[in-house]
């Protein structure tokens, strides 16, 4: 930390121009590059690679600004997974786009002993998205006379908000105060948009409707009650996002071929790192869920700073009476889509291709194809470190040394 | 959710077979395509933008398993963002990948504001990195004997642990007992690489070494108390990467011209919002943290799934004596590298070399510039909501219109 | 730590005998002396002043088994408090049964400041227990399918918990799935009693009833999710005890004349606070609310042990557009009762007599005075803290000195 | 919540006078008489049993202002109970001063089971008590400054701090700025005394000291971070009260005969009631520790208030290789001490007498004790739940039922 700082050529010319305005709004081929170009010379580098994408700009319109190109990120491919939830059912090929060696090997290993067991039931259980704007009062009995008076104007507030968005239904308000200050939850159905952008409008709206009608003195649209893009201890509750439960029986000889390490082993892995979490704070239990999801979420054109609030998960090993494992995971505020947001971008729109999830109707086929696939990389993990092979596995795989034809194949071990 | 679930071709096919493992390792091009082609059969999806990258396939090799092509994430630039660390000097323009409309201008009007206030000073008050093994004993009193004996081993233990690594120092080590168990923190440093496979593979034979010099029963290699990729309250402490601060003073007329909101407003803002986030049971408090870092993370080959824990953070609005705003925000769990991991692949490298972040001694830079750009993204999410202006924000950019040419311009407003 | 252990008597006897079961049920003078005189032998220690109390040993039946005495807490008073509340309307003097030296004073300042300002507003806005045993099912499906079936059967479920109590109602069953298991929090209205044991014994009802219509394996009274006695984020959302929220209106003369701090003063000490708060991953926000709490509870015969939940709060402090200072504090788990459990034995009896909160009907008059008495208390400490004066006043008060006139007086301090 | 509101008399009198301040100081029993005969006729009660106490009122001075008597708890005896703790060794019989039926008779039976597998094994792993201070600085460069310099002056400010105190020694400080803040964690031994008015004296002291030498513009003695009184994710890292592990190894005959459950049942309760820990982001995992700590908090004087912190903790069932329970309980945060506070007040001094915890070196052994008394009710309370018979239990003991000879008894129930 203590060494010269030499700045790069930016820094030393001093520039501190603002990043060019382009006339045709700056989404054609040549703005893009006429950007590109002026970045580096302002910044004495070159993007040759930046600037080499498939990713036709004028598609980028209305999912960034000032763009310079693309990034590139390497695409692999965990499977075959075999799902039997109420939206997903078969074999899937999930993308993973991610730059962490062994990780796609990981996620197939346990994806491969999954569906050897006879696959991965799943579940969504909570369909919703929130906000939580906050209103101020004068006093505590104006704050709670508004909590009260609520319930009351709920079917007037829900034509208010719904007067804005097509697909977005508004389910419930709850009034949550502190203090002086009444935070409500609005919670939306939002389809298979991420919706954000949606219910804030729709919320907005809905709150000048309450201020003209009640004595609050102000408002502002987050209270942070949402937890929109944080991790809270709110979250297990439900209501930001899809909330999915995966689960699968595992026999002894699934557990120990694939995954080797015996359905025991995995019970008492679990029992002793449930401690850590314990002891560190943290919420919720998970081997490297954040892993499998981040993957997903950049392969498939999710909102990727979301994994914040869907990292927020319990995984969960278990014997079952005949002495097999009952793994699962509980995904309480998944936040995923399959319209609106990236999902339309080029590799975006193919990987959810390569799901069966284009469109409409599809983001809880996402959600569950999601959950299946963090189970596996939860068991493989698991694996890994109650057999004792965790630095192993990264060793060879992690450091660009040959990648062996075997993981989770058929062969085990 | 009733509608009725149309399966995709790979689940009628009932396909379940391997992904192919081949030949050459499988990094080779004609091997990526041969995976590929091999997959849009399987999925009956057509791959044509994946598989049109510019990242050469074999550069891969250690960084993905059953690659099939790239995803491409456009690239904005955010800036102008004048840093004032102790490794970060001058002006930077910051690359984001992102497909969230709005968040580029949104970060850009925040760098312009701060870079025109003077710019961000920052530091990194934490740089380390961690992994706890959890210990059996027999016994509370076993347990409690190993934790007063650790203290006395360290000059052995750290040898141990460094013979597995050139860059990796050992710390520390602290014992936490729970019942019979013992998790131990091994405390790094591991220079300018994230370091997690080096430091776990140096505390695997740390554990070696004390299993054969104590009682212990038995070690896992992780308890859960390491918080990788998951969000905790142990965090704060630091420990999991660069805990990094960035601050800055900005006058009336800085706030009111490019952010919309007096230095009053922010703190009122803050102030209300906070106790969303207490109500919620958030971990720390942030206006849109993640956002910023999982742009910056993405464009910067950085392991994406430490999101889970990068976006534990305080952002904090206060004023100063003389009624400016003093603007900050505490990343107490920055995990970046500029050397291993994703760094050195294609655009990741270009983004690097970007900031001047290329190689060794710059992870300790980037972590002050990404601090920086996230204080901006605080403020100019702040200032929207502060001035009621967030929902006309994201009408604006993020719906597919041509993008103005102002933003964070110089005509404020 | 290191000094030599010198056994106590009962130590050095080797004695491990049960403690005496008596003839009569052990409850009569004789046979609490017998016990008594029994253990001052066996433990080698005189016990005059547990056998000296007031309380007649027959009125201990039902709230202690093995009682040998009474133990004997210092009792105080705290007020004027001039209460607004729905339930407490007028001037209270609040029983404060502590030891903590100068605690009584510090919340008489608080009380005599609130009511020379108008007094504390107060409401009550949830009002209700729960208990959440938790059901093993096969698989995620049966666990899911459970959780859709539970809504239909509401109304039976109702009529079965309620045939076990005369006072309880069940207000909503509300499944919350992990995997394959399922918490489901009964929430009832317990009127005046706390009605732990009436809740239990209602929902273990009701599980049974449940567990022979439906496939679930087994069940488990508690699921942890009830955060009974127990620090939680989830009781934030209400539903453990009385959701109390008190507040004021300060002006600057009263602030300045009772507390020795200006408006402004109040709010940047608890703008500078919750950030250690937040940094240390705590529930909430509070001075001293738990010494308030705990004072009150054993003064008025409340279960001390649910000082765990009830201390969980969050206190305001801010600017009112006068410059006025208002102050709050949430209680979102209040756990108090008028009825059952200590309250109507003799010392509690008679200090719930002095706020006129004995028996039915009462106990929601009693959480609003309580928290009404919190505020007075978060008041004076932040007072105490932000003027400076926190340890002059445990000089004063805390260590054994006569104590002056004055405190909360009307010649300000 | 709706039926008329009948005032108290007090309330209808409109009284609002200050409690009377009296002529030697108040603590006289004529004085004391005077206030309670004043209050009496301000609320219109009679308090014949707070004034029926044993307690001499002059004792009182220094533990309470305003007196006007004494609140009497029923105290109840949990024993035999077998430690073998480093400070305790031997047979304790344990006071408990407690309203809740059941309780005693619940410990009881985990305090003989416990004795009947061979005692307890205790270990006191921290010994501290902390404060921590907030300084605010000009910005983030002058904060981290501060925080590099401040080990320098380690020594110089270790004896500013101990020139204020006799008995504490201040181990370690440690800053954790954020934004421009700094708190600073200054940790102390303070021997056998709770020493929470000791240590903030010290530590106002040494902020003076480093107010005249440093650029900060301004420091409150308390942050937050100190998590006094207060549940937080930062107690389990110790620092807080003593952090104490109590253990025990419990045959399946043991666990079978008194608490009627096999280790396996226990386990298996364990695992799954964590999950509703989990999903309410509880803060560790406990049966009811904090009915346990709450009746000897009260009963031995110590400052009840601090069970906010104290409970907080982790209970932690497991199977032996053998077969057998290992049970535990770690205490991170146990607040006790042996002199000071209330601990020389009359019934205490006679409880702490038998436990042999009077006075100077004691405190570690009574925080031993707690935490094996506590090891008890966690077993008792699981016992109860695993088989069942929870209801039955609080059925039998907590209405006023004759209490049967039974329980923990050597005739397995």
């Amino acid at each position: 930390m203590s060494e010269p700082v030499v700045p790069a050529p930016a820094e030393r010319a001093g520039h501190a121009g603002l990043v060019p305005r382009l006339e045709a709004g700056g989404y054609r081929e040549d703005e893009v590059r006429e950007r590109r170009v002026w970045l580096e010379g302002v910044a004495g580098c070159a993007l040759p690679q930046v600037g080499g994408a498939a990713l036709p700009s004028e598609q980028m319109r209305g999912n960034i600004e000032n763009p310079i190109g693309t990034v590139q990120v390497p695409l692999g491919v965990v499977g075959p997974l075999v799902v039997r939830g109420e939206h997903a059912q078969g074999t899937f090929y999930v993308p993973f786009a991610t730059t962490e060696g062994a990780l796609v090997r990981s996620y197939e290993r346990g994806a491969v002993a999954l569906s050897r067991a006879g696959g991965v039931e799943c579940r969504v259980v909570v369909d919703a998205n929130q906000v939580a704007p906050s209103f101020r009062f004068d006093d505590v009995a104006a704050a709670v006379a508004f909590c009260r008076w609520l319930p009351e104007v709920f079917t007037e507030l829900k034509a208010e908000a719904e007067a804005t968005t097509r697909h977005g239904r508004l389910l419930a308000v709850e009034p949550r105060p502190v203090g002086r200050e009444v935070a409500v939850l609005f919670r939306y159905h939002t389809a298979d948009a991420h919706g954000m952008n949606m219910i804030v409008k729709a919320t907005e709206r809905a709150c000048h409707w309450l201020l003209a009608r009640s004595p609050a003195r102000g408002v502002q649209v987050f209270s942070g009650l949402e937890s929109e893009k944080r991790a809270s201890g709110a979250l297990f509750a439900g209501g930001k996002g899809k909330k999915v439960i995966a689960g699968a029986r595992l026999p002894a000889r699934v557990t120990s071929a694939y995954l080797h390490a015996s359905p025991a082993d995995f019970v008492a892995l679990w029992h002793q790192t449930v401690l850590g979490h314990l002891q560190s704070a943290s919420l919720g239990y998970t081997g490297h869920a954040a892993n499998g999801i981040a993957a997903m979420f950049i392969a498939c054109g999710q909102d990727v700073a979301n994994l914040a609030n869907a990292a927020v998960a319990i995984t969960h090993f278990e014997l079952t009476d005949d002495g097999d494992l009952y793994a699962s995971v509980t995904l309480p505020s998944l936040t995923v889509a399959t319209i609106g947001g990236g999902t339309q971008l080029g590799t975006a729109a193919e990987c959810l291709a390569m799901l069966g999830c284009t469109g409409p109707g599809r983001a809880p086929k996402l959600a569950e194809i999601i959950a299946a696939t963090v189970l596996g990389g939860e068991l493989s993990m698991g694996g890994s470190i109650a057999s004792g092979e965790f630095v192993q596995a990264h060793e060879t795989y992690g450091r660009n040394r040959p990648a062996p034809a075997a993981g989770g194949d058929e062969e085990p071990g």
